[in-house]
């Protein structure tokens, strides 16, 4: 199973749109971090819930990998997502997923979203993505 | 209330990050739409999923201010997307959001989103905005 | 497919629990009812948030079966509601599901719920069900 | 605040058909459990996916009210279930509500379902609920 590194370079590669890193991988959890200055700012300067949403699916999108493999034809069937409280000005997101299920076609796994150095959850989404027929018969 | 030319002023100045547009209005109603090209593609040079949710949000948050005036405190507190087709590529999309309630703290709707040209969504949301105590004073 | 009648004498054979009867099929479309008197009423006699649910998950199996097939063992992998209105007092529920996909391995659908003879729904559902391969190669 | 005798006294009193009792609170957290057995049975003995909404529902519906104070009027807004994997048939089940917001207007949470002694969840809920002004105010 991949490590954090060959997340972090399969993300870099196939995804270079996002800004978000992996930081950190355990049993059926991972957290990655999202910059909380530049591109994608809400007024007042706090990452905006587009944004949080997009780490939400990054930090489901690595946990699942993680688990079955680099597996790229994995997709998104549904996210939810509960914006609760402003993100802090310039500090960093942090997304802590964690796997509630790693089925033959479905994984579900929920997501808590900080401001750095918070105790509060800014956010919290739950989400499910398709394991392609190919990644199940390996 | 506002018009689509006032709408499109507002995202434009407050919003400089959305590449949508607001392109029709109607009773309760409002349709915006998202470049199918440039910024933000996924591997195989579709719109990528955070994109989407992005979309529906500026969807149902342009349909809200059309209806109680432009009130930028307005803030997602929910949303909930179900991924169903792969958007075509380089296709605009288009979001169309239909009210379901706009009550004095909540509004609720959800947002149709297509890939210009096509009868199959390729998602589908539903949010919630809480409206502040200052717009509904008025 | 099977039709109206043989849809409500599998409910009535399988689910002798659901309150609920297939009142209306159409193109990836059906509606049932639930009664608004007797068993389930919430406090000041009006239908109550779970029993909404649960037509909401009566509507959206009717109208994939009418689809599929009578597959007793399709489930429900997802179901997430927003209540809007309070459902008018000993007014029968409808519920009106609307499928969005029917795919291989999941099928995708909203429901809009209301109390019989208002136009405003009181509540709004998506689901997402699960359809055994064994349906699939049929 | 009310103590666990008094919630259940409250909900055997205003909420007679639920057949759900709380068996523990704790700072923005409390448990409730659904028999395994009689109404309410999907086929195969196993408790049904509207029955699972219903206890996450009185799981948030009890944590919240141990925040606020019995409010009666507080009401569901939102609901949100995945149902990963089937109960066991005839175990209880147990609902583990945990608090992610308690604020002015709205409290927000999760629900873990669980058939008894087993590890894995059965369900998992998210939910919103609004806080009526009178409760606010006090």
């Amino acid at each position: 199973m991949p490590d954090l590194a060959q997340l972090n370079e399969f993300l870099a590669r196939d995804f270079p749109q996002t800004r978000c890193t992996v930081v950190a991988l355990a049993e059926r959890s991972a957290t990655v971090r999202h910059p909380g200055r530049g591109g994608g700012a809400a007024p007042g300067g706090t990452v905006s819930g587009p944004v949080l949403m997009a780490v939400a699916d990054v930090a489901l999108y690595v946990a699942i990998l993680a688990e079955i493999g680099i597996v790229p034809l994995t997709v998104t069937t549904q996210l939810s997502v509960n914006f609760m409280r402003k993100p802090v000005a310039g500090r960093d997101i942090l997304g802590v997923c964690t796997l509630m299920k790693v089925g033959r076609s479905l994984a579900v796994g929920e997501v808590a979203l900080y401001s750095q150095g918070k105790d509060e959850m800014v956010a919290h989404a739950v989400g499910t993505y398709s394991i392609p027929a190919a990644a199940r018969a390996r």
